[in-house]
């Protein structure tokens, strides 16, 4: 039977320990990163939630009963470790841990598929099989550390902006971006779907609260096996009245700039990570623009058509950059047309990295006939969004919004090259466990 | 065609107008609040985000097409108003505005089936049909933003204690709480339903992050019809480890209070919010000492029974307060059971509030046997569940921790009577729209 936790609580932190405490008696507690022996002599790297602590167990130096629990431990076994803080010079903290008493909460006897240092594991399946067991490997759990402090900046950047936040359901009566890529519900006796955005609630929202954001799931019956594609996924939505598409890329400018400024300050278990720099002012191409940019790369562009990865990549698009005024025709209904100029364009953006979309953005309609007229244009039913039309006739105010996904942002800020590794338990079409 | 907001932008929220910015001129943006006119003089009281303006519409002293304009609009019309700031005694901020210019960018022709100023409706449905209008009421400006504040504060608190956000898949493969109240959907090609909780993934996270959280929705298939009960609610999850349910109740204890503090100190558009004392220690009753208080009442207490709302009303029960050890019995598998003593009792404990429960918690069994073992007495295939057993293989920590139903808190600190009021848009079995 393992050891029961009972009363006894850790006393220090890997990162409390420091030769200023040598000679205390401590209580640390964590997980075996790695034990060494040699004959009379084992070395134990125990992690804990901050960092590493070196235990030395020397014959003579500790209790033998403890030293050969220590030698015997296996990878991953959860420990508490007391004994007393000794300076070394060769210990990362300068201080090493002599062992009076060790207690194993869980003792391993499997051998995992791969190392808990591993940098890298070929097969990501391997990983995923066991994720929380991967998610302590040193790479993912700076991942995850730099992901909680760039939700933290940009929370406090909508709280400094005195956005409101909100929770929109994400049980749905009808689709809101076009009936594509829908997941379907059984909701009590009817039908019902998941949300895959909270696009529709959000503007609404606009009308009592001016600003809101929202950080929650969203949810893509993607197809695609690609490595920056999830079935669910977390998207930083806002939403703001009194205001057009050009006053939200200033926001989505200072999101990317709050969050890559958080992760830059972090010292990661691996190092630093490899955060790009972000310009002052994210260059602004039009769709225009790149349609030229494009054919001077030898790229064939005919206006109308997305941008697709590889004609970016051969343009050589690289860093954050944003790319607004896109043709009007394949955007959802939603999106205002310019209010000048030709009927072809709309006040849209979408921020780029490289080849990559993180957000997308643009000014609203705000007025019922006019979203009435497209959503016409556009073959939807305009009955099926009288729970959404209604609300018009009450006082809609011009407003505009993006939503940015936070997975995408991480994969850029952070250097991940597979968008599974900026969460947790990744949902695709093939992926539904753990 | 109602105006296009252009390049126009507000220069003051209603809070930056004052006496001593007197003769300034201003532009506001808000929603009209109330129109009054006598003859050749209007008022206009136009609603923002934080707060209300008034302008005074006089003869002689504003242009006639202005003051026209302005006496014909009808509530919630959504306007811009340019403006001479001045003062008066009368006005809620010592100022009112003389208008130069006005802008409706949307016009209003309806007229909504409640008052904007209403503190109360009859009936709730005619609320929620146009939920978004309903939102512009002072009682629920005033819940939504107590809700930011309380979120904010408890993130706060989550940062200070050193937790990590994590996101868990709302996508899952099978039940965590028992196979009842589930919405079930079509993943792909196969079945898959929504997650309860994020019970077994925020276990697992602590054996790399020992300490997560998550703020998300969960989903319930109840069928109740009660003022308490919601499909789609907002869980404020936390789980740690090394440590166990009365570390847990502690933590619970500093999230209502710093969550009630927060609410406090917020002034509202309809005065301040009842929020209720929150003692220093919220008073623990054990469940046994709970079934001598109901039998002290007069209520008929079996041990092994849940206590019921109309039970725990007669006994008089009130405020805040925790009844911990309660029968393992109808405990989820993931509850472990008491060390010492009787196996009858398990380490957990609810939070109640009056006869509400807010948040329940526990100790988790860490280990592999111990967890399949309890999963064999409640019936439950634990091959079901290999994608979570297998990670006890390589170290799990001892834990405990808890869910918090956000909504079902903040009816407690805000005094609240309905539970589809601390929410935007409610869904409960009658109800998938707006």
């Amino acid at each position: 039977m393992p050891d029961e936790l009972g009363s006894q609580r850790r006393t220090h932190y890997s990162t409390d320990l420091s030769p200023a405490i040598a000679g205390q008696t401590v209580t640390v507690m964590g997980w075996v990163l790695a034990v060494r022996g040699h004959g009379a002599i084992s070395f134990l790297t125990i992690r804990d939630k901050r960092g590493d602590i070196q235990v030395v167990a020397k014959s003579g130096a500790c209790d033998d009963g403890v030293r050969q629990r220590i030698a015997a431990l296996k990878p991953h076994s959860v420990v508490a470790m007391t004994g007393k803080v000794q300076p070394s010079e060769k210990a990362a903290r300068g201080v090493e841990i002599v062992p009076d008493a060790i207690r194993v909460f869980s003792e391993v006897a499997k051998i995992a598929p791969f190392e808990p240092m591993a940098k890298t594991v070929k097969n990501i399946d391997t990983r995923l099989e066991i994720r929380a067991v991967d998610l302590r490997r040193g790479v993912l759990q700076d991942i995850v550390n730099a992901r909680n402090m760039a939700l933290r900046a940009i929370r406090d950047y909508f709280a400094e902006s005195d956005f409101v936040e909100v929770h929109t359901p994400k049980l749905i009566s009808s689709a809101t971006e076009g009936g594509a890529a829908l997941f379907s519900i059984f909701y009590y006796k009817s039908q019902a779907f998941l949300a895959q955005s909270p696009q529709l609630y959000k503007e609404q929202l606009t009308m009592g609260f001016e600003k809101v954001f929202e950080i929650a799931p969203i949810f893509r019956a993607e197809s695609s096996r690609t490595p920056r594609h999830l079935s669910e996924a977390i998207s930083i939505d806002l939403e703001e009245a009194f205001v057009d598409y050009n006053d939200i890329m200033d926001r989505v400018g200072r999101i990317v700039t709050v969050a890559a400024d958080a992760i830059r300050k972090y010292d990661g278990l691996d190092g630093k990570l490899d955060v790009p720099e972000i310009p002052a002012e994210i260059p602004r191409y039009s769709y225009a623009e790149m349609m030229e940019k494009l054919e001077s790369a030898g790229v064939p562009a005919k206006w109308g058509t997305d941008l697709y990865p590889s004609a970016l990549q051969k343009a050589g698009m690289a860093g954050f950059y944003f790319v607004y005024d896109w043709p009007l025709g394949p955007k959802p209904f939603y999106v205002k047309p310019a209010v000048s100029g030709d009927k072809k364009t709309s006040e849209s953006f979408d921020l780029m990295y490289g080849d990559l979309e993180i957000s997308s953005g643009s000014t609203r309609i705000a007025d019922r006939a006019e979203l009435e007229s497209r959503m016409k244009q556009k073959g939807l039913p305009a009955e099926k969004f009288d729970y959404h039309l209604r609300v018009f006739d009450y006082g809609m105010p011009p407003h505009a919004g993006c939503g940015i996904g936070l997975e995408r942002l991480l994969m850029a800020l952070t250097g991940t090259p597979d968008i599974k590794d900026t969460t947790f338990y990744p949902r695709d079409i093939d992926r539904l466990t753990p």
